[in-house]
């Protein structure tokens, strides 16, 4: 995590939870916001009554606030002993590090580092990683560090090398923009809802390779892509964002793959946002969204 | 309001608050659910930074709630007094109840008791109210009274006898479907937020009449249908739902009348909807939608 | 077929081609139009480079055609052997005629009514095959035939009747408008492109039973549904029509069904059209669809 | 215009037309197409009935065509008044050179300068001018000419020296970015159909200037953005495409810009991408878009 730049909004507190529903749970976490000080801005709750899980999204103000993070910490503690949740705080002045892995495919990179460039994107894009040189002048242009590391032989090395660049950086958040490696399961398995891909079909129809030729040939009407967390299964973790486009038998194969190409990257970097902004909650194997 | 069918699910309360934002109004509210017993199911609220204004929709389940029905008021109406609260509470058993004004076209008409007969209304819909004879049999058909009240010469006198039906059967919410008469600025004043209408454009644009022959010798690519309350200005009250599709140079004006019509009966419903299921909060000219 | 009722916009003739794409076919079928005195009112034809193959659909107003269409028929055999085309005929005035098939559900039924009844279908509806009972008294409020075919046991028997309804009356379209029977190979095998179902998902995802059970397990953001014609392999025929919704984590499945059933009908309705206007063309296991 | 580079798909010509319809025109055309030798690939055609015109698209393949370019336009004005036609015919190895016009926003010139890079904009992007420097590293780094043009005192000069640059560059079209200057009458008066704007609402809805603050205070659930050619009459010229995005009252100021800066750029792309496809026909004061 890093400081941001000194000319910002109120500094907030969003706080994440999801445990099994109870009574009170509401009641007690705003009354912790409100006996210390905080104005809360945004709330979303819902209670699922299919499985009994409780999902909350609260943003508050922390001028004045009586605590101290250390202090908001130690509380939240408390109180999620005693109400066993599941949670996470976070600071709007400590922005979440992004690195972007791609490879030759420039769209979803560009995308990112324009929402970026514009403060667009709630996180700082520090770092880009290319199992190629293509895209270096893409991140130079846009003043990011940019790693080569090619993956040749043995992976194991170049997610060694990818690793230490991710800790000496402090990256919070590894963002897949059409990076054509698969990474092994050691390594997604330290980032758990911490690595965000973009699939080129809608999920779950067209898992794998050529997801365009295949909806070619099965004639759909709608294509899609689907941005969701990276997992050991492949293409089946949380979902995060998906969109669609209609597509009609004037269209081929490439103009597929640019009408895609549109879509991957606005869902990717919709998604991306939706994470950095703290919106996106995971529970078993599906994400809350809190839009 | 009338008691609803007795299989239904835990009842709710639905609690709908507008005001001036403040350090504590959420805190305040859900200890109050929670120190008399209820359990909070949804709360969605947000404070809007650019006017000052704080909106909240909590939900909960009154199995076992402390107070009664009147009790909670008189709580509410203290609360609002100290935090100058706009507050609207109701219960998931009192389902409001939905008088239908129509003319001769048929198609929302038809969304519309379809959607209540399948349960998906979130009301009753009681009455249906025509200038003319033609749809009789529509609302015969679902079981739904249906009253002929001509408009000839003197609207007042069929304001009038429209006025005394609504009051006869304690009617809450008037649903203009398609129906082809201005309402009087007097029957529009007693029922603020209680009319909802149709308009067979994407308001703002196209207001008046002949929407479709306008979008065609404009040549837009995409037509709308927008659900909103009727005020004393014509097209101006607060929108509820929009929605649109594509349209091409090869939908004649029929064609865009069809697939306007589509959009009417969908944009209706679902607003009707949103209405009753009491996630509509109207704030000076605008809708707050709790999705 | 049957005559249509008399004050119609100009008779036209429309005609759909596929075949291998070679010089001289789009020349060759206007000019048979002109040299006979058809006016072309719409001409859509695409030839597409990766499988080499042509598609066409051409409509013009037969006022003061020279031919009969017996010797239209003729000629167009003719034009046919030279050029090895696939091709159909049809006339605006000789309406198809079209069966829907239901169960329990009204939702996809009462569209297809109602948009017969607005003169928006494009063809005749005139039966209604149900195993049920329950739908009758929606058929028979549109003045729409009803036959309850129950299916018990003997799937075969049930077929044979409905067999003998679909010839009695000259039926050339069936609709499955959710009818929760799975038609046998045999059945289905005699009519080609000529069975309609609307599947409750984006297509090819979540094939099978419980769409929306298996969408809300996978956190999906948005659902799906498809209209395809029939074919011995279930949920495999070609695609005539898809469209989505976007949904979240408060939408239970009681909720994604509402929201899908808006979509089934709103799908199956437009497939529906589509076909009777003539305007999709099956090649191999996709449609082409002339928008 | 300039020739193309090598390696491309075959070289086709591709042929609008417009005129008030009459037998015989479809037959005309392809005859003359196929008289030549050429291949018809995409042929595209409606007559309306309400204002009684034909439009079409007509692309054919023009390897082994008999006549040379000068010798097709002699015969297609021979073919035109004949018919009294309104045509225009382009080759595709001829691309249409286009320069951008921009202020301060990036998005906009972004997405024009990737889709030129990825090749997906079908026509050469050979100038960005703009009445300030902040763009110049933009347009360098995708190897464009960039020309500051202030616009400061005299409009007239600025437009005189960018009149001097389209051309000596022989610019075919130009594309206003979110360029925030008026150009004058005269200057657009050169070019009809020839320059390509962008504005940041659903037009014909919130005209002039800030769009999204009149949204939000209007209280819309969807907004749009509209790409549009420019005539003499602000916000009025022939409408190309418009697509839309749904907001909330989560959605601020800042967040409907950020919304619609995304809309901008993709409605903006696709526009200027139909018009150097030669998709797009202009009739009085509304378009044809050939999909």
């Amino acid at each position: 995590m890093s400081a941001a730049s000194p000319p910002a909004p109120p500094v907030t507190a969003t706080l994440l939870v999801s445990c099994r529903d109870r009574t009170g749970l509401v009641a007690a976490l705003s009354e912790f916001v409100f006996q210390n000080g905080g104005n809360i801005l945004d709330a979303d709750q819902h209670a699922e009554a299919e499985t009994g899980l409780f999902f909350m999204r609260l943003v508050w103000d922390t001028a004045g606030f009586k605590l101290a993070r250390d202090g908001i910490r130690a509380a939240l503690a408390a109180l999620a002993g005693r109400f066993d949740l599941g949670w996470e705080l976070t600071f709007s002045d400590l922005r979440p590090r992004v690195a972007v892995f791609a490879s030759k495919a420039p769209h979803c990179l560009y995308d990112l580092l324009l929402a970026h460039q514009l403060g667009e994107l709630g996180g700082d894009l520090g770092l880009v990683v290319s199992n190629h040189e293509d895209l270096r002048p893409v991140a130079g242009h846009f003043g990011v560090r940019f790693e080569h590391i090619p993956v040749v032989g043995d992976k194991a090395a170049a997610e060694a090398a990818a690793e230490r660049l991710l800790a000496e950086l402090g990256i919070d958040v590894v963002v897949l923009a059409r990076y054509m490696q698969i990474l092994s399961p050691a390594f997604v398995a330290k980032r758990p809802a911490g690595i965000i891909n973009i699939h080129h079909s809608f999920l779950p129809a067209f898992v794998g390779a050529k997801p365009y030729h295949q909806a070619k040939a099965r004639g759909v009407k709608v294509i899609g892509a689907t941005a969701h967390y990276v997992t050991s299964e492949l293409d089946q973790g949380p979902i995060i964002e998906q969109d669609v486009a209609r597509v009609s038998h004037r269209d081929d194969v490439s103009e597929l793959v640019r009408k895609g190409g549109e879509l991957e990257r606005r869902v990717l970097t919709r998604a991306v946002r939706l994470h950095l902004e703290r919106r996106v909650l995971v529970s078993e194997n599906r994400t809350i969204v809190f839009g």
